[in-house]
């Protein structure tokens, strides 16, 4: 379990959205999704500031973030 | 732009870990990677949820979001 950048509640909502009925959720379970995600959204912004600097910018656009989810055939 | 569960603060400090220099964020990159993570954590949720009922359980444990994450070929 590493270090994390995204907070549990939010994701343990996301769990809970998924949902149509009852369920419980474990901290464990919030703890591996919120990995996961960081783990897919750092590949994505690291892929995505690499096409904001082809661009000659400093700032990272939504467009560069759409052309990183193209290049890895996510989105 | 879909009404977030994941809050953007912490996204943008994702992207910033992804960089190794001096870069600047917009908000609307914010926004889109936000909305792609929300939905890729939809799915695996959804697909851990099947999971969980799947083994006669009402609390998703980290061995459903694993089991997701095999499924979904992620992770």
């Amino acid at each position: 379990m590493a270090k994390k950048i995204l907070p549990l509640a939010p994701v343990e909502r996301l769990i809970r959205a998924a949902s149509e009925g009852d369920i419980r959720v474990s901290e464990s379970a919030c703890s591996a999704l919120t990995d996961e995600l960081e783990k897919i959204g750092m590949k994505i912004a690291k892929e995505a500031i690499i096409e904001t600097k082809h661009a000659g910018r400093k700032t990272v656009k939504a467009e560069d973030i759409n052309r990183a989810l193209d290049i890895l055939k996510l989105g």
